[in-house]
Order: structure tokens, then sequence, then C-alpha cells
């Protein structure tokens, strides 16, 4: 079974396994308020774009949860509050709800998953009928609906791309697009953790992501964890690999996926996509629905967070370049369409363009 | 003026300037032994394919000062040894000189200058009249000769290379290929310097160069103690730049050069020429001649150095990956001739094949 890294402590609270600890140590937060949630996100100890998005709408919720005063919501309640009370505390609320989703949204700017977690968590408490807590339960329900369907489309997506597998298959992969990344299986990952689980013996070599090491530290976690043939590489050494004709297959995650086709993912996916191409190794998106945003035209709309230089400059707070070095530290790249051969999604290979 | 990082020592030992220290310290060794020799050029405290070759040489006459014996080679002198002493003396003098020199030559594969320089050496030694004193007059002179030739070759390649630079001019380059990587201005790193001495401005985006950050340890280094724009970044920024049109031109050296032009390099090389030609940015290797191989016909008959694991799943001690984990780390990987532009050599800008 895979690693289950998030979820609800016994007061409600968000419970998550820190990532930025791993693989050294296995270290739980329990997430109560926003300030606490902001830092989870920007700091990647919750990360990957739909487990981001899982621990946002649980997290809207922990967060919210001692501030929705104002009863049951039953207004025939002979104890409650009258109507025009509950009213005015619902609008409150909502209010909110609102403010904090945005907030949330805001933490980070590339993946979409979480933009459209904070509004589909918005557009449900509109929905719902009563007073802050009867709203507060279904945020609630919500949440757990959009872990509950990202597992279940993560099992989907690792169904449809055993389709790729074949027995001993050689895979380059790029960040962590595993069951850390979701709230299921994976999406990237998942499929070769799935085809590890059937006994068709994979072969992965996994990207150590600089800066931050996501290939290192969470993919190599969760390959060793199951069983999985693994070796970790420089981000630079997938070339080579191609060039002795060593790859069968590149799967990669997903930030965002624009309407054309375009697909914003960790930096260095745009590097192995030209590589790829030029080695004749075929090249696969996989990713939710959840990922894809129609309203955006094609990659050159989609927002690229920059981070600190530090990230680059000194790891693990180790000076590595001279003091004060500037730094070109830009979190995710941008794939043209052109170069993807495929896109793996909870409904099947599909391919660009995406009215939804 | 550029860096001069090695020199011969009072005592006439090799001195280096550790490059494993910087740019935290600067540290310099006196090299007067086999083994310490060995263990700087293994441990890649000298490095940088020209560099290591002049090294080699000088640091073959360190550690042979103390075992010549037999007299200063002018057999007429009355007090000295006689003819077939003399004879005998040498003949032994030279047998330790050619293992020396294979031991040398043999404690990195990948880079030609290394092999080239203790083939230089020994054909000198075997030219040279007289006693062992003798021979070793000759070693010295000819290594001081590989220093002076070497420093005169980059300062040719920085001016053929001002050809490729303009006011402003935006480059990528990798790993460190400035003096630290050679006996005087560089090689590709060279042009930059000599273009940001004539005030030309250039900026430069510098590959970190994983696994050992020879990029933000070294070249980041030279272009601060030079005044040289330049930001820091990891091995897969490159391709995002290109893709946004801010890279006019990528600069690289050269470890090796088959007869087809296809080039050993550092790892990183080949998907940065791949990302180039992907995005119709000029691609040039600047190399002296002793960097081309025309025993070598291409890439494939070119040797690749395996480090170990830890360099990539360790970095300063910290482990970024579970234990025991397994790591493809190829020192070098080769880039095709048909990726590039054009080769910057003492001699001009030049094109294969090559047949010296």
């Amino acid at each position: 079974m895979h690693v289950e890294h998030l979820g609800w402590s016994r007061s409600g609270a968000l419970r998550l396994l820190d990532q930025t600890r791993l693989p050294s140590e296995e270290h739980w937060l329990e997430i109560a308020t926003l300030p606490a949630l902001l830092e989870a996100i920007r700091s990647l100890r919750v990360r990957g774009a739909p487990a981001i998005g899982i621990a946002a709408a649980m997290g809207l919720v922990a967060t919210l949860r001692f501030r929705a005063p104002g009863g049951a919501g039953t207004s025939g309640d002979a104890a409650g509050p009258g109507t025009e009370d509950v009213a005015a505390a619902r609008a409150a609320f909502l209010a909110l709800v609102d403010e904090t989703a945005w907030a949330i949204a805001a933490a980070r700017p590339t993946a979409v998953n979480l933009r459209w977690a904070m509004e589909r968590m918005r557009r449900r408490a509109q929905a719902a009928v009563g007073a802050p807590e009867a709203v507060l339960d279904a945020l609630r329900q919500e949440a757990q609906a959009i872990w509950d369907e990202d597992r279940a489309m993560c099992g989907a997506m690792a169904e449809y791309g055993q389709a790729l597998m074949r027995p001993g298959i050689r895979v380059v992969t790029h960040c962590n697009t595993g069951a850390l990344a979701t709230g299921g299986i994976g999406t990237a990952l998942g499929i070769v953790l799935l085809a590890g689980e059937r006994g068709l013996d994979p072969e992965v070599f996994v990207d150590e992501t600089r800066p931050l090491w996501q290939g290192s530290r969470l993919t190599a976690w969760e390959l060793q964890r199951a069983g999985v043939r693994f070796a970790v590489q420089p981000d630079s050494a997938a070339a080579s690999l191609m060039a002795q004709g060593k790859v069968d297959v590149v799967l990669v995650g997903a930030d965002r996926i624009a309407r054309n086709g375009d697909v914003a993912n960790k930096l260095g996916t745009l590097p192995l996509a030209i590589a790829a191409r030029h080695h004749g190794v075929p090249f696969y998106a996989v990713a939710p629905s959840s990922s894809f945003d129609p309203a955006c035209p094609s990659g050159a709309s989609i927002p690229i967070e920059h981070r600190e230089a530090g990230e680059v400059t000194a790891p693990f707070g180790v000076l590595v370049a001279p003091a004060d070095s500037a730094a070109f530290n830009p979190a995710f790249d941008v794939t043209p369409a052109d170069l993807v051969t495929g896109y793996v999604t909870e409904r099947g290979i599909v391919h660009p363009p995406f009215e939804e």
C-alpha cells in the first residue's frame, strides 16, 4: 500500500507528514491556523499539485473550525439563534471563507489545483444552507470529497498508464509524483508503483531534482519502500542514458496544463522533454483533470514562481557559491505541447486541445 | 589579471590551490609525492582538462626530484661517475619516469590532456641526454613549457573567441572553464573574461554543475573577482532561459574531442547542447589542441569515468536520498559533433573532421 502523508487529526486539525524532513525523519505536523498552513505550503512541507489542493481544502476547514460561531444551523431549534442572527452569522462566515480561501490560493502561483480547490470550496460554502456550523460541515465533506476523488483519479491514471508499461521497462522520472504528491498512489510515479505491484519489475532513473531534491529525497524514498529498482542521478544525466538507449519512457507530473497542452511542471521538465524528443523517447505528462486549466490558453499565460537564491547557492546552509551571488531559480518551466507524446488522465490517455 | 592557481614552490614541489575548498577557503597544497599527486587529481583538488595536464607534468617533476641520483650528468666531470654508471643510472631513471607517468596518466580516464602531457614528458625524458639530473632538468623545462604554451593557447582562444562576443552578450556556461581549469585565462570562460576586460559587459548564466558544483563554486568565484555580471542556476534552468530568448550563446570546454568532433565534457553538456539546438542558440566548444585526440575516431571510443554514488546522494555528507540508494554518476557525457556550432581553438574557430 502507498504512503498516507496527510489526514485529519482527532481534534479536526490537518495532519501532514513534513516532506522537507524526508528521508531522514518522518515528522508529522498538526496544522490548525492559517499562518501555519501558508507556511507549510510555501515551504513545501506539502507539495505536489494534487496534494497541495487537498491539503489546502482540508487546511481551510481546519483553520476555520474555531471561527464558525452561531449554533447548529437548525433555525427551528428552540434554544437556537433567530433567523436574522443566523443570516448575519452566515454572511460573516462566508466572507471569512472567501478571505481565507483567497489567501491560501495565493500561497503558490503556479499549481492550478490550489486555486481549483479553493474555488470549489468557496462554491460549496455559498451553496450550503444554514448557519456557519452547517457551512463548515459542508466544507469538511467537500474537502474529504476532494481527497477521495483524487485517490480515485490516481487509481484510474495508474490503470490507464499500464498501457505504457511492460516487463523490465526503464523509466526516467523527475521530481516527486508519487503518493507524497497526491491523495492516492500518485500520478506519474503511481503508474510505475502499480507496475511494480503487478510484478513488471520496472527500473526507475530518478532525477534528483535540484534545487530541493524532491527526486532523491521523496521519489527514491517511495520506491525503496515499494521495493522498486531505482538509481538517483543528477538532473543532467538523463540525456546520457537516452543517448545510450537505456530509457524506454519518460513520465512526469504537471502543476498546470494549458488548453493547448503546454505543461508547467517542476524546473527540469523542459530539458527532459527536449532530450526525449531528440532521442525518440516517448514523453508523457500524467495529471488529473484538476491540473488542466481551460482558462489558460497556453503556457505563456502560466505564472511561474521564482524562489529565493539561497535554495541554489546554499544547500543545507552550506554556501556553494560566493556570498551574495545572484541566482536564477524558477520553480517551474513550461514544456510546449508539441514535445508531449500524450497526457495520462483519469479519463484515459488524451491529446489537446482541452476544452474541458 | 586572472587567478594563478598552480606553481612551483621554493623547494621545487608543486603548489596547488585546493579547488575543493573554494569559494569558502583559499587553501594551498604543496605536493611532493606521487600518492599526494594522484589523490589531488582523483579528488578534483585540481581539475579542468588543461590544468590537469599541467599539474601532472609539474607534479611528475616534483615527485621525481629526490629520486634522480647519479650526478650532474656531465660525464667529463673529474669527480663524477663513470660512463657506464651514468648509463645504468639513466636507464633506471627513465624506467622510473615511465612508471610514474603511467600511474599519473591512469588517475582519471576521460581527459586526454592528462595522457597527452604524460606522453610528451616521457618522450622528452627519452630525448634528453646525460645522467638523471640532466633528464630531470629537461623534464622541468618541458613541464614549464607545457604550462607556458597553455597560457599562450588560452590567450589565443580568448582572442579568437571575441568574434562571438558583442556588447551585453548573454552567455550560458557549464562547469568551470576559466583560469582555474587551465594555465592561463581559461578556455570557454576565458573568452567571457576577456570580453569583460574589454568593457563588453557580458552577462553569464552559470550552471551550478551537479554533483560537485564547479559552476557555483569556481566559475562564480572567478566571475565575481573579475567583476562580470552573473547568476548561478540549477543545471536544468538553462532550457527555460533559452525558451525565453534570453541566451545568445553557449560556451563550454572539452575534456576530449574525437576526430569526428564529438565532445566529451562535464556531465550536463549534452542536454545543454540539445536544448541549444532546439532553441536555435549557437553552441561552441572551446579547447586547446591538446584536448583533441586524433587517435579517437568518435565519442563512442572515449572512456567515461563513473564516480561514487555519495557525490549524488550525500552532498557535504548530508544524506539527501535513502541510505544505500544506487546512483548513476558519470562525470562526463558525449555531445555529438552535429550539435556543435564550432570549435574555438588556439588556431581559430575550426570544424571537423580533425586529422591533425
